[in-house]
């Protein structure tokens, strides 16, 4: 690839470059985290896959679960997905979720979660928090811009049973594949995940 | 115990006692199964624990996977929980599945099965999948007695979505036991869950 860089542009310039590193870190933590499991992960390993040094993720990450948080796609890609008008959020949110797992179900951060929280509960119990968290903060900016925090309402109920549902059909379809939802065509998942999220956030 | 049959029983009679077997061999699986996973259990443990021979239980379930699905409380009491009033068979679901984990999630199969799934995905999806058409079987019962293989019903289908958020339940409160869904009060639960499964089911 240097091979193809522009000539004058210097190597260090691009070394610098915090979004490519940013980048890189991410990807190589993706695939680090996918084929070795939360626990057995280390950000050496991830420093080593992306050419960088462990302290340029710790400056970019602070720690393997930030890391972790941003490099799961649903998380990452959650304040592009839920923004827009809050009457549709469960549309775009069953659109997103189903996209991302066909898109590659295998490499999902969240599908290699489900799989090691046998030997690995209380990891798997924290992430998953932390994603459901991520995801109540985000909702609640689409849903009630004007009050992010409104008292007394129950929408850390209503994303963990959204949640739920999610992760039930991660299992079903994209590790057990268990008929019909393993055959069903993408869009027509989507339909029936959109009607679902809508009346558990809304009704 | 045997001390303190009344005096004339005979021990032989006792052994004879189909019934009592069949409860035996069916408590002896549930622990087998919840202690080892469902790929490491054999026929042979179950039947030293349960004091009958290894043909005995062959007679009563013939193979591991029926006596899976026997020994599955959920499973098992199924067609108890379901008959009713269709109107409310989600009320019914929901109020049985919430009874059933809070009695006993650490020892419930399907706990074991979703924690084992990881090592063993084929058996896991081979199990659910037959659990998911005993729900289907006993719900169209249910639902639509006089027409019960009605065609072009998608009831296959929303029985999947509907195992998927229980599925999904199961692992977040159970298992991971991420809030707000691992402190919520049974009752609260069931509430959620009833119109979920209602959504489900009928719209």
């Amino acid at each position: 690839m240097n091979d193809q860089e522009p000539p004058g542009k210097p190597l260090r310039k691009r070394r610098r470059d915090p979004e490519g590193h940013r980048a890189a870190i991410l990807e190589a933590a993706r695939h680090t985290f996918t084929e070795r499991g939360y626990a057995r992960t280390t950000l050496r390993e991830i420093a080593r896959r992306a050419g960088v040094t462990h302290g340029l993720i710790s400056r970019h990450f602070s720690t393997k679960e930030r890391l972790f948080l941003a490099a799961v796609p649903g998380n990452r890609d959650l304040e592009r997905v839920a923004a827009g008008d809050p009457v549709t959020l469960p549309d775009r949110i069953a659109h997103g979720f189903v996209q991302r797992m066909e898109t590659d179900a295998v490499n999902d951060p969240l599908v290699a979660l489900l799989r090691s929280a046998a030997s690995d509960e209380r990891t798997a119990a924290h992430l998953l928090a932390a994603m459901q968290e991520h995801s109540v903060t985000v909702y609640r900016s689409v849903l009630s811009p004007d009050a992010p925090s409104a008292p007394g309402d129950d929408l850390d109920t209503r994303v963990a049973l959204l949640g739920s549902q999610l992760v039930g059909v991660t299992f079903s379809r994209y590790i057990a594949r268990t008929e019909p939802l393993a055959s069903m065509a993408p869009e027509q998942l989507t339909e029936h995940l959109t009607g679902i999220l809508r009346h558990i956030l809304f009704d």
